[in-house]
């Protein structure tokens, strides 16, 4: 058991993506008590699995702090969920009996850009499954980019995994030059031939073509044209991205999510020079959300 | 009622694609009976509507020729259908019960092609709603492209619709320069904003971005710079297509389909001079195919 007193409020933060659930447990100054990760919890692909995959995650967080038996209701929550900024989908999450004492709902991007800054003001580009770039100064927030799959998301693992199949495709037909690529995309999905690499990839999501991403970053290390092209094309727009993000006076700017490691080389050297590293990751972003509008809430009835 | 004798063979060509169904009605000496246009008939995006789009057309062909009772069931029928080159998808066709005395099956191309090339060897590349480079030479057949959408079908309609959406919405973020297409695309789908934009085209199909295709040619032509970047580079990918399936020996090659008028002025000089127009649409072309099968297995079973 921790030795948490039992008078003592505990927050607990939830980063709800579409892949994945993130939990963490934290006392009120900040010291991490447990963690949880659990399925799906991204709204938009289903509510039952979504509000299903944060309790999960609570528990696994409880577990981990050694309080499994700890009530849900004691605990004050920040949920930052993909898909909050559209109107029906925040709705139907605010109407959701949540087993919590409180919850506190935004979108995904606010608490990684709340966790990349310590609850300051500045700007996140996230780039895992999707992409987003997001900013958050003087009360204001901005969102540029995002869009989905396959029209936006640029610079995405989804979009990284649908330009080198689309390249692999024109390749293996000889219509431009070979790559190492086209074996590995061959054997990564274990396809025999062009046929079958078609007829698997007909009508996937943006989630299949984002595990192939890793490979375009592992050929344009080795010198590989085609991934060097690909790889250049997603930098030149997060180059863009980023800059806009910069002009609109953002303090700090962070690249967040999966492919955040791999993508900072490539960018451009006044790119570079404008990131720092987060600070925080995104479920303790939504800790620090929890407890400002906590504070908010406390202020306005006093 | 036509002057058709009872007695006279005739033959059906179905050209059935993504948008939409082709029929065409002929004597035995290819004289044009009738014609009918109905829906989808893409098996890959719905066994169902593809095989009601083959048999709507058909009658609609019947009722055009003034032979609205004409059982189906004394029709010899070719159909060339997309996706007819993947395994499983013309096993369900094949499996299919339809109404024909006979039906040949092959895949969209060989019937452009047969059709282009009055049934002699050639060489095809189609560009509508998908693309794909086809050729037919001393009983050799070669595919090239096409792979679907959104990872293949290069420089087709719905690739030209997609990558508009893609940089107007780059453009409309402000990360990219302004473009008249902006305007056009927000107006063409009556949407507001960007948000508007982005809530309709969440998860629609090729044959929604095919729509807008003409969009970027007419952009293009008034000399817009967004425009004139995605016309050159779908015209670059069929410039390698042409002249891959030229070194293949192909004796003719046409340009077909929805995009083919648009596209010519655009290709490289010594492209446009490989060109030659098509004979015949496809649909006929499937009445040829259906002949040349007709006779073929009258002389293996005589």
């Amino acid at each position: 058991m921790s030795a948490i007193k039992d008078d003592q409020q505990m927050y607990l933060g939830i980063d709800g993506g579409g892949s994945k659930c993130k939990a963490v447990l934290m006392s009120a100054d900040l010291e991490i008590l447990g963690q949880g990760l659990s399925g799906p919890a991204n709204p938009l692909h289903g509510f039952e699995q979504a509000t299903a995959s944060i309790v999960d995650s609570a528990r696994l967080a409880l577990a981990d702090a050694g309080m499994a038996g700890y009530p849900l209701q004691r605990l004050i929550t920040g949920a930052g969920l993909a898909g909050m900024n559209l109107p029906g989908l925040l709705e139907q999450m605010l109407a959701w009996q949540n087993p919590f004492q409180q919850m506190y709902l935004t979108n995904d991007l606010l608490i990684a850009c709340l966790g990349a800054h310590n609850g300051a003001d500045g700007a996140v580009i996230v780039t895992g499954t999707g992409s987003c770039g997001f900013s958050s100064v003087d009360g204001q927030s901005l969102m540029l980019g995002g869009h989905g799959f396959p029209q936006g998301d640029i610079a995405s693992g989804s979009w990284f995994g649908l330009q080198l199949v689309t390249k692999v495709l024109q390749s293996l037909d000889g219509l431009t030059a070979a790559s190492c690529l086209n074996r590995q995309v061959l054997d990564t999905l274990a396809c025999k031939d062009t046929i079958a690499l078609v007829e698997l990839v007909v009508g996937k999501p943006a989630t299949f073509y984002a595990q192939l991403a890793n490979l375009v970053f592992d050929a344009a290390e080795q010198g590989d044209a085609m991934a060097l092209a690909i790889v250049k094309d997603g930098a030149g727009y997060l180059n863009n991205l980023a800059r806009k993000l910069w002009q609109d006076k953002a303090p700090r700017l962070s690249l967040v999510g999966g492919l955040a490691v791999r993508l900072v080389p490539w960018l451009a050297k006044d790119v570079q020079q404008m990131l720092t590293a987060p600070v925080w990751p995104a479920e303790i972003g939504a800790v620090l959300y929890a407890q400002q509008q906590d504070a908010r809430q406390e202020a306005a009835s006093a």
